[in-house]
């Protein structure tokens, strides 16, 4: 089927994948009085008298703000505010298909990190979380770490819910080939929001990064604060070559956008290697020749392949959990409870299922129980 | 009736008065490969070759935002944006149950004109038209004004659709009492943004104008930019005291928010005065008193008396018409259009029927209609 294909003729016919449902029929003017003017001041001043009733009264506690600026669109690159408001929208339809949450597309026309934080801040008391989406590493990072204190959730997808789903199939897939996650060597090929929040997740596990100069190490002069930070991590392995980065690890996992590995690097693995080729629509190497070349697990992030890796997975229950639990920050413990929980659905994970699938109604409600305060 | 009471438990029970539908059910890999990854790539690349397609292809044709600042909720003043937001989803909901318009409500937690303005600068390209409300004056003139190049309307509610409605109803309360909008003299009582809109869309009625000081006028050294310039138009006439203000006018218009006026000015006044006391819930003068010292006709904002002048009868017409017809400004022309449209759909006004019911109809395809560019 051609995807692309369906999915024009389907936006053409529709114009548009989500509308507004109003919950309450105005047809007199009792109806008007009530929903509008004069009642709605009632409403009005209960919130005025005490701020913290907006959760009570309003949408605010079920929506969620799906915000970006266009500048890293799936693999499409910087295609701007009105190219990503479809991607935005489809991720609104699974906000609501997959955890009834009103998810409502925002996509900014700047690209200023400033900007980007003084618009999010501005427009944040209307909802109850803020997905940022598709916005460009390293600007990504600092975006999202100045809107920690908004008092909602602010989770950049493309970094929290990679890391998540990659945790969680990682953690099975473990269980599979008998191995533990604090005595193995990862791989991460590809330093961009998703390679440096898996980086940081699947603590304690030795790592080595590699982007698109080769590995980074402390040879490299041209490394940004956030690719610094992770190589100078206790866990953090040193490596000068490629076949270097990949000689004895246990797990390569793969968030390049576009790079490609050979067999020849697999072969110089540990034994029972797990390949993750996560990049889409082409995975850095095809399962089958990851397996030809001795992979035990090969996952991808493509739907026609066993063991998808789908940010589906996680963000409905992440924010599911959180508006639930008017979580304000969805912190490292909480990402790895909900990766622990997403695990557990896979009772008994093998090479060919090492994570639940999406439509299985479980995950949702799974991963939004582990969203709560720890503390 | 309670109406702050009923509104309240609705708020309660509802949780919120709007919610987001998807127009697609997902249920299967095949719906998730169209509606979201990879399929939605597709759509994305048509609009990153030809960004006019974001019309097409997604919800921005339908989409208005409703966004406030909370400065001027009501009569309720400057409440924030927490306790703005359940006017601005009973807005959403007028919306889209009066004209099918998907509007999602932006509350926003500054009060700085600079902010305001690059806050919405930036989210509108996901939008088809800006609805700006309950902004207090005179804020809401510089932010409108300096909003008007987005390729999108920009449209103060408060300022313009009160403007549209008392115009409409000014020109058949003349023809009930056979008088002409070129030879009267109105008093606009109240001179934040509807009374300075008032004034400006009224032409080329004579005016006088009278903020909470009294009437404006060459001596007074306390004029805003925006007052100086309606003082400074041709058909100003000026006025030191209300009493002088009301002598011989023809016509009373009351947006004051809180003040009153007395019979003894009414009765100042011209051989059949119109009265149109606005402010809510508590007109300048109850309708019995108006009548009594002498008013032909006497419209309030309120749907308890006959003659309600109500901003339903606008909005929700202006901006289908301007999304229907991709609409970049809504300038003086279509304004005054949209008021001769509206005013057209009363065949035979009476002094109890100004203008139609909000829930007639006609309304919103003749105001839509009229709302197209005239150039």
């Amino acid at each position: 089927m051609d995807f692309y294909a369906e999915a024009i003729a389907q936006a053409k016919k529709l114009g548009g994948k989500i509308e507004i449902k109003s919950k309450i029929k105005i047809q007199d003017k009792e109806d008007l009085s009530i929903a509008y003017t004069p009642g709605v001041a009632g409403v009005s001043l209960e919130i005025a008298k005490d701020r913290s009733k907006v959760w009570d009264l309003t949408t605010k506690a079920n929506s969620v703000a799906v915000v970006s600026d266009g500048s890293a669109v799936l693999g499409l690159g910087d295609i701007g505010p009105e190219a990503a408001l479809p991607v935005m929208e489809g991720k609104c339809v699974l906000f609501k298909e997959f955890a009834n949450v009103d998810a409502y597309p925002i996509v900014l026309n700047t690209k200023s990190v400033d900007e980007i934080v003084s618009t999010v801040s501005a427009i944040a008391s209307g909802f109850g979380g803020i997905n940022l989406e598709d916005i460009s590493a390293p600007r990504c990072f600092e975006i999202e770490d100045s809107l920690q204190d908004l008092g909602i959730p602010v989770f950049h997808d493309d970094q929290h819910g990679t890391a998540i789903v990659v945790l969680a199939a990682l953690l099975n897939s473990l269980k599979v080939v008998g191995k533990e996650l604090d005595d193995i060597k990862v791989v991460i090929f590809g330093a961009g929001a998703a390679g440096l929040a898996v980086a940081r997740i699947i603590n304690p596990a030795s790592i080595v990064l590699i982007d698109s100069k080769g590995p980074i190490n402390s040879e490299r002069k041209d490394l940004n604060d956030y690719k610094a930070e992770i190589l100078a991590g206790e866990n953090y392995l040193q490596a000068s070559t490629l076949e270097e980065a990949f000689s004895g690890a246990d797990v390569f996992i793969g968030v390049s956008g576009k790079g490609k590995i050979d067999q020849g690097l697999i072969k110089r693995m540990n034994k029972k290697p797990i390949i993750f080729a996560l990049s889409n629509p082409d995975p850095e190497i095809m399962p089958e020749e990851a397996k030809k070349a001795g992979a035990s697990i090969v996952a991808t992030g493509r739907s026609d392949f066993p063991n998808q890796i789908n940010n589906v997975l996680a963000f409905p229950g992440i924010f599911r959990g959180a508006l639930d639990n008017k979580i304000k920050r969805i912190d490292t413990k909480i990402k790895i409870k909900a990766a622990d929980a997403l695990a557990g659905i896979v009772e008994k994970p093998t090479s060919e299922q090492i994570l639940p699938s999406p439509f299985s109604k479980e995950v949702v409600k799974v991963v939004a129980t582990a969203v709560r305060n720890y503390d």
